[in-house]
C-alpha cells in the first residue's frame, strides 16, 4: 500500500518535471528507474504528455522500455500512431526482434509495411522471419538475439565473444555451440564458463545432450519443457536441427499466464482480462455466449413443456427439476475441469482418452449413487413419499453419470477435432446437462407415474 | 511422440543395466542425463529398483535430482522412508535449503526431527529458519543460497568470489551488495560484471534501486513482481531491510502454475490435479462439495414447493424454471470469474471493491435487459402468450442482475474476511442463484397470475 503511494508521488513529481520542461532533471530521474516502472509511468500519461516524452527520449531508450512492458497492450496501436514514423522505425530496430515482431503483428498490414520500409534491412529480415511463424508456436515467441560459438575454441575466446555480445543478446546465461552449418551441437552455461579454467576447450566441457524445441511446437509445450527442466532459456531448431533462436523464461511466464487465463475464461464462459471495462463493453462481450446458451436452454424448456401433462397430474415433479439439473450440472462441471486440465498436462494424449472418460463415468456412478441415496432418504421423509424419493434418486444417479460422461467426453472431442478443449465451457456443459437431466428425470417419473399419483 | 518413444527405450535399456548390476555403465549413462530426465526415470522404477539405485548413487547425486523434480510429489514420503535415514540426512544437506525445507514440510514432525538430528548444524539452522515461515509467503519459498558482497570492492574481487561460490549458489546471475549489517544496498547482474572493466568499484556501478520483497509477502504478489520486472531472481528482506534470501524464477513458475490450478479448481468446485486418481478416490474428493450443494439445492426445491399451488394453476410456469435459473447461473458464473481474476490481479484492492460490484450489476442490467427482451419475443410467439413472455422476461432481467451482484460481491466478501476469493466456486454461485432466481420468478409470476390463467 505504502509502496504504491510512494510510487504515485514519484510519478507526480516526474510529471511536473515533464510539464516544466526540465529535460535534464527528468532524464536523470526517469532513466534511473527500472524499465517496468518507466512503463507504468508511461501508461499513466495522457497523449500530450506522451508526445513530449518522445522528444525527451531517444528511440533506443523508448525501445528498452517497450521491451519490458506488455507488447500486447490494447493501446499499443494508438501509441505508435502518435509517434513520428521514423521514430517508430528506429525504436523497433532497437527492440529485441521477438518483441518488435509482436508489436508489428498487431498493426494493420499497411502500417507494418510502412515501418519496415524505414528500418535497416538486417533488422527487417530478422523480424520478417519471426512474423512468418504461426501464432502461439515456438517460432512466434522466440528471439533471434542469442550467443552462439563453434566448438574448437577455448573458454577464454567464448568469454571474449560473450563480453562483446552481452549488450545486444537477450540472454547471456547460455552460449550455444553450433557446427559450421549452424546445427545445434551443444550448450554451455555461463556458470560453467566462469568456474572452469580459461584454457579448457569448449568441445571438452559442453553439454551435448541439448534439449531443444522445434520451431513449429505449440507454445504451451515449450512452457512445459522449460518448467520441467528449470531452464532460463531453450534453443529453437528446425527439422534439420539448425539453430534458429531461443525462447526465454520471461516470455514463458507470459505464456503460462495467458494459457491459465484462457483456461479459466473457458470454464466461466467469459473472456477474463485485466483491463478495466465499461459495463456496456463487458455486456457486448458476454451477451453472445449468454444468448447462445439461452437458446440451448430453450430446448430444455421445450422438452419440459412436452411433459406439461405429467406436471399437471403431479405438480410435485416440478419442485425437483432444478435440484436434479443443478446437481448434475455441478458434477458435470467437475468432470469438465478435470478433463480439460488432464488434457493440458498429459504428454501422450491418445492413450488416456478412453481411460479418462471411463474414469469419469465410474466417478459419476459412485457420486451419483451416494447423492441418489441421500436424496432418496431426504425426499422420502420430507414428503412422506418414498416412491418419489426413489424416482428422484434414480434420476439423480443417471443424470450425474451422463453429466460426467458429457463433461469429460466433450473436451476430448474438441481436442480431437482440433479445437482448444477449454472452449467447452462450464456454462455450456451445465446447460447441456440440464437438457439430458430433464429428459432422464421425466422419463423415469413417467415409469412410476401410477405410484406417484396414487399417493 | 517419437521423442517420448525414444526416451522410453532409453529408460528400458538403463533399467536393464540396473538389473544386470552393471554399475559403472549405469552411472555413466544416468549421470549424463538432465536432472529432470533422471527424475522421470526414478519415478518409473518400482521399489526394489529404487533401493538398488540408492546404492548406485551418492547422496549428493540423488540430491541434485531431487532439487529439480517436484518436491511436493505425492509419494515423496514413501521414497524417504525406504532410504536409510543417514542417506536421507546427507541428501537433504546437499539439496538447496528451500527444496529440503519443502520436503521436510511434508513429513510427520517426528520423522523430520529424526533427519534433522542427523544433519550438520549449519544446514539444520538454515532449514529451520525456512520452516518457520508461513506457508505460501516469500519466506517459505526463498532460498538462502545466494551471493552477497560488500560495496567497496572491485569487479575483479566480485568475480573471484563468484567463481568460488558458483557451485553452491542456486543463482549466480545476480550478486547482491550489502553493508556490514547485512542491509541490502544494491544489486549487480552478472551481465554487468562481465562487460565492465575489472577495476571498476562495485559501489560505482551497482544498481541502488533494488526491488525486493518482504519475507512475509504473499507468494502470488512475489510472482507478480518477478513477472512484471522480468527478473530471474528477487531478494527477500525483513522489515529492517536485512537480506534474508532470494526467490528464483523457476520457483515462481511453480507458484504461477499452482495458483492458476487453484483458481481453476475453485471455479469448478473440484480439486484439479495432475496425478492419476481412481474413481473411488476422485468421488471421495468431490462428494463433500456435491452433497453440500445438494442441500443448498434442497432449499430451492423447498421454495418451489411453496409455489406448488401456483404451478397447479398454471403448469406452464414449471416449463421455464430451469431456463431462468440456468441463464442467471451462467451470468453469475461470468461475474464470479471476472471478480476473482480482478481481485487476483489488482494491486490496490480496497478502492475497487465498490466499483467492481457496481460495474457487474450494471453489466447484469444490460445483459438482463437484452436477454429479457429476446425471451419475451420468443416465448410470446412460441406460446402465443405475451403476458407469460413478459413475466419471464422481467424475471430474467431481475434474476441475472441479482446473480451478477452475488457473483461479484461474494468473492469480495470472502477476500474481506480473509479467505481466498477463489473458494467461492462457480457451482456455489449457480446453486445460490437458483434460489434467488426461483424466488424472483414465482413472485413476479404471482403478480400476473390473473392474466396468466385467463389465457
Amino acid at each position: 500500500m505504502n509502496e504504491n503511494l510512494d510510487m504515485e508521488m514519484q510519478f507526480e513529481s516526474l510529471r511536473q518535471l515533464l510539464h516544466a520542461d526540465r529535460i535534464n532533471e527528468f532524464r536523470e530521474t526517469f532513466l534511473e528507474w527500472h524499465l517496468y516502472e518507466q512503463g507504468q509511468f508511461y501508461f499513466s500519461l495522457d497523449q500530450s504528455e506522451r508526445l513530449r516524452l518522445y522528444t525527451y527520449l531517444s528511440p533506443k531508450e523508448t525501445a528498452d522500455m517497450f521491451d519490458v512492458i506488455e507488447e500486447d497492450h490494447e493501446d499499443m496501436k494508438d501509441y505508435l500512431t502518435e509517434m513520428a514514423p521514423r521514430y517508430v522505425a528506429d525504436m523497433l530496430s532497437e527492440m529485441y526482434a521477438d518483441n518488435a515482431a509482436d508489436i508489428l503483428h498487431q498493426l494493420d498490414k499497411e502500417d507494418a509495411l510502412k515501418y519496415l520500409s524505414l528500418m535497416p534491412s538486417e533488422h527487417v529480415n530478422r523480424i520478417k522471419v519471426l512474423l512468418g511463424y504461426e501464432d502461439k508456436t515456438a517460432g512466434a515467441i522466440m528471439t533471434t538475439e542469442y550467443i552462439s560459438i563453434v566448438a574448437n575454441q577455448t573458454i577464454r575466446s567464448a568469454l571474449t565473444l560473450l563480453r562483446k555480445k552481452a549488450s545486444e543478446a537477450e540472454v547471456i546465461y547460455y552460449v550455444y555451440v553450433v557446427d559450421k552449418d549452424n546445427h545445434l551441437a551443444g550448450v554451455l552455461s555461463l556458470r560453467e564458463l566462469i568456474i572452469n579454467d580459461d584454457d579448457t576447450l569448449i568441445s571438452d566441457m559442453m553439454e551435448e545432450r541439448v534439449i531443444s524445441v522445434d520451431v513449429t511446437e505449440d507454445q504451451e509445450d515449450v512452457a512445459k519443457t522449460i518448467r520441467d527442466y528449470d531452464f532460463l532459456a531453450i534453443p529453437v531448431v528446425n527439422s534439420r536441427k539448425e539453430l534458429l533462436g531461443i525462447i526465454t523464461v520471461d516470455d514463458i511466464i507470459d505464456v503460462i499466464d495467458d494459457e491459465a487465463t484462457s483456461d479459466y475464461s473457458g470454464l466461466a464462459g467469459v473472456d477474463v482480462e485485466a483491463t478495466a471495462e465499461t459495463p456496456l463493453k463487458a455486456s457486448i462481450k458476454r451477451l453472445p455466449w449468454l444468448i447462445t446458451l439461452l437458446f440451448l436452454g430453450m430446448s430444455t424448456a421445450t422438452l419440459i413443456s412436452h411433459y406439461e401433462l405429467l406436471i399437471n397430474e403431479a405438480s410435485i415433479l416440478a419442485v425437483f427439476i432444478s435440484l436434479i439439473t443443478g446437481t448434475a450440472g455441478n458434477a458435470g462441471t467437475q468432470s469438465l475441469a478435470v478433463a480439460v486440465r488432464k488434457l493440458a498436462i498429459s504428454d501422450d494424449k491418445d492413450n488416456n482418452f478412453f481411460k479418462l472418460v471411463i474414469n469419469e463415468v465410474l466417478t459419476g456412478l459412485i457420486t451419483g449413487l451416494v447423492t441418489g441415496v441421500v436424496i432418496f432418504v431426504v425426499v422420502g421423509f420430507w414428503k412422506h413419499n418414498f416412491v418419489l424419493g426413489f424416482v428422484i434418486g434414480i434420476a439423480m444417479l443417471c443424470a450425474i453419470t451422463v453429466a460426467n460422461l458429457a463433461g469429460s467426453f466433450i473436451p476430448i472431442l474438441m481436442e480431437k477435432i482440433g479445437f482448444d478443449p477449454a472452449v467447452a465451457s462450464g456454462p455450456f456443459i451445465t446447460t447441456l446437462s440440464d437438457l439430458t437431466s430433464v429428459l432422464i428425470y421425466f422419463n423415469i417419473a413417467r415409469l412410476f407415474m401410477g405410484f406417484l399419483i396414487e399417493m
